[in-house]
C-alpha cells in the first residue's frame, strides 16, 4: 500500500512533443498522450497530481507566427504569447489526461487554469536577458530586430542569431489560492504552464505584463512549495542526472543531498540552460517548504512510475 | 439594500475591444479597463459574478496569423485557435478586473479557466456551416481555399467572401464542477470564452476537438444554468432590445416574457446573427433553469449597473 502523494509535476517539452518531429499538433497529441499514461498510473495509485509544462516550441510558434504576419496583423507581446500557449496546451494536456482516465473507467476532468506568475522588477534579469526564444535569424535580420525593435540576440554557432529576453526569478503565482483549493479537493489541475505569465506589481498602477519568460522549473518549485506538495517531479529527457553527462565516464546519479546538490551546482558540473535550472528548482523546493518529507525527483516520462518508487530518476532530499 | 446576486455576464466584442479602432492589445486593455468599473460595482453591491466573453476579433486575428505564417510554421486547427483566445483574453480581464478592484482596495485575485463546451456530432449545423469567422478574401482566393482546404465560404456583398464554419448548440460544459465550486466560494472568474473550446465524445477514442464555433450568449446559458445563476446579463452594443431597431420608429423593448420574446423571434424581428441568438440565449436561461426568479437581461457595459436595479435594458423574465 503506497501513501498517498501531493505530486507537483513539470514536464519539459520532450513529453508533450517529440523533438524528432516537426512538432505539428497531431504530434503534439500523440506524445501528450503517451505521457498521459504514467500520469495516469501515479493517480490510480491513490497521489494527486498538479501538472506544469514548458512550452518552448509552442510559443515560439506563436511568436513567429506574430513576426511573420505582422505587416497586416497586431502583434502580442510576450507575455500574451505565453497566455495563448496555456490554454492550448492546457486544453491538450487535460483532454489526453481525461481520455486516458476515461479508458480506465475513472471519470474525471482534469482543469487548466491560467496561471499568471509575479516577478521583481529590479531582478536583475532585466538588464542581463539570457534566455534564448523563437526562431534563428540570419545576422542581416538579426541586425534589423537589433536596431528596429530593440532585441538583444546571441549568436548561436552553427545555427544563426537568437533573441534573449529577461528570465527573472518567480516570486508569486495567482491564483495560488484558487489552485490550492483545487488541489486539496483532489482535483487533477494544469497550471502554471510555460513558468506563468510573467506580471509585475507597479506601484499606482497595479499588475502589468511585460516581456520576459520564466523558467518553468523554478516556477513548478515555486508552486510545489505553494501549494503544500510531498513531491516535486522534474519530467526531463534523460533517467535520471548524471556524473560527466555525455562523456565516455558519465555516471547516473541516484540520490543528492541539498548540499551535495549545491556543490555540484557550485562546481559548474551542471550547463546553464539545461541541468543546472532543474537541480537548482530541485534543491529550492526542499529548501523553502516547511512540510517534512519531502522529495524532488528528476527523471523522464517513461519512467516516471518507477522513479516515484524510488527505483529510477535522481531523487533529491534535504539531508 | 440589494439582495446578493450570482450573476453570468456575457461580455460582447466591444466591452471589450472598441470596434471603431484597429484592436491592439493596448486598446483592448484599454476599453476591457473601462468594462472592469461597472463589473467592479456589481461586486461591490455584494454580487457574484462569473464572467463569459466572445472572443471574435482575437480569433480572427489568430486564424489569420496561422493562415499568414503556414509556409514556415505548422498551422493549429480552429479549437486549438479558441483555446489560445481564452487564456489571452482570460488573462487581460483577470488583470484588468484585478487591478480595479485594487484600486478600490479590495485584494481579490480574479482566476481564468480553459473551458471546453461539448456539442452532438450529429448537430444539424455540422452539415450546414452558417458562422462566419476570420478574414474577407477575393473571389480568387476564396476559390483557393474552397478547393485546397475545404472551406465552405459565404459572399458578403460589398466586403468579400468569408469563411463560414458549423456553430452547433452547446450541449454540457466542462469543468462545469470546479466552476460550480469556484463560484460557491465567492471567486470572481472567467470562463467558457469564446463560447467554449467545441469537443465531441466519439465512442472507443474519448473527447476530441473539431473545427466548430460555438455561439457564446447560447453557452453563456448553458453555463448560467449550470451553476445556478440568478441573473445572465448579456452585454452588447446596444443599451436594450429595439422593436423595428435600425429604423426610424425604433422603439426600446423594456420586458418581455418568455412567451413574447419567443413569439418576436418566431415573426423574424431580431435578425439572426445579432440580436437573435441572444434573444434566444435569454429565453433559454429562463426555461432551463429550475431556479426560481431568475431573470435574463440584454444591456450594455456603461448600463450594466442600472440594468441590473431595472432602470435600464431588456429585462426577460418567465411570465
Amino acid at each position: 500500500m503506497n501513501e498517498p502523494l501531493r505530486i507537483v509535476v513539470a514536464l519539459g517539452g520532450n513529453a508533450l512533443s517529440d523533438p524528432t518531429k516537426p512538432g505539428s499538433v497531431a504530434e503534439q497529441f500523440a506524445r501528450t498522450r503517451e505521457t498521459s499514461v504514467p500520469l495516469c498510473d501515479l493517480l490510480e495509485e491513490g497521489h494527486r497530481l498538479l501538472i506544469t509544462h514548458g512550452n518552448g516550441p509552442q510559443v515560439g510558434s506563436i511568436l513567429r507566427r506574430v513576426e511573420l504576419s505582422q505587416h497586416e496583423v497586431h502583434p502580442i507581446d510576450l507575455g500574451l504569447c505565453v497566455a495563448d500557449s496555456q490554454a492550448g496546451m492546457g486544453y491538450m494536456i487535460c483532454q489526453c489526461m481525461t481520455n486516458e482516465l476515461l479508458r480506465r473507467r475513472i471519470d474525471r476532468y482534469a482543469i487548466a487554469l491560467v496561471t499568471t506568475v509575479q516577478v521583481d522588477p529590479n531582478d536583475p534579469a532585466f538588464t542581463n536577458p539570457t534566455k534564448p526564444i523563437g526562431a534563428f535569424y540570419s545576422p542581416e535580420i538579426a541586425q534589423r530586430h537589433m536596431t528596429q525593435d530593440g532585441w538583444k540576440m546571441i549568436e548561436v554557432p552553427g545555427k544563426g542569431f537568437r533573441r534573449v529576453v529577461p528570465s527573472p526569478r518567480p516570486i508569486g503565482i495567482k491564483p495560488l489560492h484558487a489552485i490550492k483549493d483545487l488541489f486539496d479537493k483532489g482535483e487533477i489541475l494544469v497550471a502554471c504552464g510555460g513558468g506563468g505569465i510573467p506580471i509585475v506589481w507597479r506601484d499606482g498602477w497595479g499588475y502589468e505584463g511585460l516581456e520576459a519568460v520564466i523558467d518553468k522549473d523554478l516556477a513548478a518549485a515555486l508552486l510545489a512549495v505553494g501549494v503544500g506538495a510531498d513531491r516535486l517531479i522534474i519530467v526531463t529527457d534523460q533517467d535520471c542526472v548524471y556524473e560527466k553527462f555525455g562523456t565516455p565516464d558519465q555516471r547516473p546519479i541516484p540520490r543528492l543531498t541539498v548540499e551535495q546538490a549545491r556543490r555540484r551546482l557550485e562546481a559548474g558540473e551542471f550547463p546553464n540552460g539545461s541541468m543546472g535550472p532543474k537541480v537548482e528548482a530541485a534543491v529550492q523546493f526542499l529548501t523553502q517548504s516547511p512540510r517534512p518529507n519531502v522529495k524532488t525527483v528528476i527523471t523522464s516520462y517513461t519512467t516516471l512510475v518507477d522513479a516515484i518508487h524510488d527505483r529510477a530518476g535522481t531523487c533529491f532530499v534535504r539531508v
